[in-house]
């Protein structure tokens, strides 16, 4: 494929995360998070976020966002969640596998987001009675998987609604750089500010190698996470490498100039496609209706994406990554300007 | 600490694996294993061990040791294995956790070898009945938690009875390349050939970052793995990195050189400390009755280290790293060596 | 209250199980179901159902529906089936607990039933992939949770395709007999003639005490289910007499008279609320949209029964039990024929 | 067979228990435990233990113990307790699968008996530690597997030891009422007032149907119980029958006549063999070095009862039900008095 715009999955690791890989690379650290780097990422996220948290780094986003839902539900308990987000779609069962056999409700939401009446119809659904899986926690993805964002004070409005419930609320921010670099805000704004008690903090897509971190603002129900990590698999011996690359991340600023280069790319393919937009395009994500046929002709020039919808839908996935050209980009947006063809 | 004898989870990675790193790190590549580098395990992997293979990458020695038993055991199953090994002590019940709450049955057995004699007597200690839980693999580790190894012939016998009673054979090898250079044999003499269904091959503590993988020789027990794997969250998106390091680690050489430089230095440490020793010294650690006042006197030296045994036993656990600094072991043999003194 | 018509568990049992209970309850018998009223069990069902079967009790609905789930699906398993089904509204998450974390795929049908066209949706929504969970059985209910019934042929044309895709057809038949009732046909004419595997066969409702079996038409799929069974504590020390109870129960012909009396009644009440009927009227339930202030009146009248549908819906469900009174339900008639007055 | 010596659980229901089942027939009553006999049980075994006590009927003795320990242990817990406990060997694995995966730690102990020093050492090995399992609650088996009785000093010497550790105790007690008949003390003297937090009271064996209650003491431990018992489809939709038979049990005072009348016979055995007893005799069973020829004889003469120990000892397990007739007794003690013949 000439073209990648498949997943930001494929994309490389960024100088900044490289080079602090090559720096972590010296002698002798102690295992298991004892090391300098590990015990630096608390006090690196506290600053982040502007409030205290405690933050345990491990290698994917499926074992991040899993692992937290675990710390958050009980085996007879329920996840109120999109029904596209990745927990539901993407993940083989593994909320199920790791929280013990919890049930995912998911439900249908405008956009990709859940809003507060759904959540309620989710809980009408569900009542508190021996014989019903419990909600236990809310999971909203940020940016979603249709390529929007949660504003403030929507998120604010259904963690309250959660909370008032008795039930925690996860943020599967895979893309959460993403989601802040439009938003334009402070990361605190859109997790523990608008009721978000646990984040699972991407930074694979957005530049890094393998590195997530589950991120509790309310400390207090860290309670046995790190048994659950454990014995998960997703206790990395050396993982001062790991840590090294959050840190870079973060501190080298790069977690914001790389969403921001997405997305300011994919807004661009945003316009070139905009009669086609399937949703608005408000992260790193476009999704167009374009027909089948302006599907394959689009392949046959080299351009790797995913369908979305249902098969012959005629609908695309285009995902920008922190490393796109804009010779990938600029060829993607001819090619959506093209007139139709007999071939396209 | 000045001198790091904790473990070779200490250690940095080897050049050949950094250099392996930076070079995959070159524009996209496909995700979850698509990439160039995963694609070419299988066959690296056949060339390493004489025959066919298939080989899935993980990032962590508790996710390959448990995702290989759950592939082998059913959750009403059992896995016979040495009362000291990994799965046992170290791993926080991730083996029940992964098989869906299989059992484990740990035998005593001398300088931490599982012999025929003790699965004939945990075999007929659960005996074929649904009252029972049904022993379906045995779990040895190569080489051992007392730095020991498993010889051919010792394990094509236990192999044996474990194949005759219908029991699969997993070896955690999370320390494979310190026992090969030991036996000085062929990777295959200790695997496949002596009746080694699926190893957990491990790269970490021998100059990888975070880099094990889970070779099947009897291709025909991978059935469901990838669901398994994939649902642990184990099933890395940026797959090229950990293949990588993999391929390095094998292609180069540095497998053996590494574990060949750990052992002779830990062959050093033996001699200096040989009338104390517990077990003999086979790969890259050693164990030694040294008394609580001689240990306290070795780490106001700077030497680090864990207690081994019962608490109050004196005995200590060295271990040696593939980048061990010659003179870390120069003064750990002189420390070893000096009369003992009141403080000692 | 004066009229039980909450639930069908809310009766007694029926004087062919007492007395069958009273029989079996004579010195010793064999433990764990090497008792002769148990080793009879596979012997008589076949007998009932036409073909060789393999029967294994259990004391709840729930067991034997997800102890039979947990023999078809691996916990990256997924089972389709109705919305309201019982294993999704009413079982707590006993399927993700028994199969291992295998996710429900919860379909909305017309008057409770699933249809081919459903199954296939859910299986285009999850595709074979390494990050979707597996579609490997589908339940059903019969009669269903809206007190309709399948037909052999609506029944066979939802099992030929579940099995063209290589899933497995499981039947929740907590009140079969009240379907084979009303279907008028042979009991396998609603089961393996069209292509359902396993069984969970209700007594328990229809007259026994606590009462329900397993029946396995493809006996292939027996496997482990043995173990699964005692694992889960469902394994019981003094089988005969919940076997006792379920061979008298069929060999005495109660279980369809006991049917076909509540049906009777069923039908009775359907045409009292005819104008007021959600759903037609198959088994012993009946649906009514009745408001809330009758509803109301009802129960201040004496009548128990549960309210259905959302909150403020003002439909109740209506459950006729094998020794209903004539009286409760010519009670009920009158009360439903009753013209509206203000309080009501 | 004309002797049952096998296990009491081959032995039928007493009147007691038989008449309450058939007083129980009659009408409807609300399902789940809402009926007045299950709404008596707290009353009933506060009155019975001397303290108030929460009590939840299941019907069989691996889902009283299993269900209990998973109230008690979490995934990544242990359970310490006799490697010769009816959890260890005969339930295939339950307590993992109940738990979601803890561990059994299973302790060697003379005469079936646990020990402070031998729950010292379990917690030794198993240190407060993210690599191991964490030893969560003590289970201990009253009477033993063995036929012997703790006493209350033992037990509360024990008990006080895991308190001290925040472990809590279960107690096995399908044999419960045997150990209290020969202990002659109130019930309370070996449970709670001894240390004990939860209690499997089992009922089955000595005189019920199948009848098991899982009793806790300390109520603040119910917390989620009963949705782990509905989802393990342990929550009995016509609960009054179980209920009732525990209440009779109970009331009648059949648990304590039944039990006496089992241990008086087992004495008369244990003098009868007492040159080749195993263990002191405490309560119903009896434990006898016989040799395989006499065994064989033995069984010849028509005595059913399982081997023991390793194949080979020559060891035999006598078990005396409720309702063993003195005739079987006398048989036996006479077939035990005998000289050994050359058949013998």
């Amino acid at each position: 494929m000439k073209y990648w715009f498949k997943s930001d999955n494929t994309s490389a690791a960024c100088p900044e995360v490289m080079d602090a890989l090559l720096r972590a690379n010296q002698g002798h650290a102690a295992a298991y998070g004892d090391d300098e780097w590990s015990q630096r990422l608390d006090g690196v996220f506290a600053d982040f976020f502007g409030r205290s948290v405690r933050v345990f780094p491990v290698s994917t986003g499926t074992a991040a966002n899993t692992t937290a839902l675990a710390a958050l539900t009980p085996p007879y308990g329920a996840i109120v969640t999109h029904e596209y987000s990745h927990i539901v779609r993407d993940e083989c069962g593994a909320p199920e596998f790791m929280t013990g056999g919890a049930r995912l409700l998911p439900m249908p939401g405008t956009n990709g987001r859940l809003t507060r009446a759904l959540l309620e119809r989710a809980l009408a659904d569900n009542p508190t009675s021996v014989h019903t899986v419990q909600p236990a926690a809310v999971s909203i993805t940020q940016a979603t998987e249709f390529g929007t964002v949660y504003r403030p004070d929507g998120l604010a409005d259904l963690a309250a609604c959660a909370h008032a419930r008795g039930l925690h609320v996860h943020m599967d921010g895979a893309r959460f750089a993403n989601a802040v670099a439009t938003l334009g805000c402070h990361p605190g704004d859109v997790t523990w500010r608008a009721g978000v008690d646990v984040l699972s903090f991407g930074a694979t897509k957005n530049g890094a190698i393998a590195a997530e971190a589950v991120v509790f603002f309310d400390t207090d129900l860290v309670r046995d996470y790190e048994f659950r990590r454990k014995r998960a698999g997703h206790l990395l011996s050396k993982m001062r490498y790991v840590s090294a690359q959050l840190l870079a991340y973060v501190e080298t600023g790069a977690w914001l100039r790389n969403a921001r280069a997405a997305n300011a790319l994919a807004q661009r393919i945003g316009e070139a496609g905009s009669a086609r937009l399937l949703y608005p395009v408000e992260a790193n994500e476009i999704f167009l209706k374009l027909g089948d046929n302006a599907i394959a002709a689009l392949r046959a020039q080299g351009f790797a994406f995913y369908d979305w919808g249902a098969t012959g839908s005629g609908e695309a996935r285009i995902v920008v990554s922190w490393n796109q050209s804009e010779a990938d980009v600029e060829a993607l947006c001819a090619a959506l300007a093209a007139p139709p063809t007999e071939s396209l």
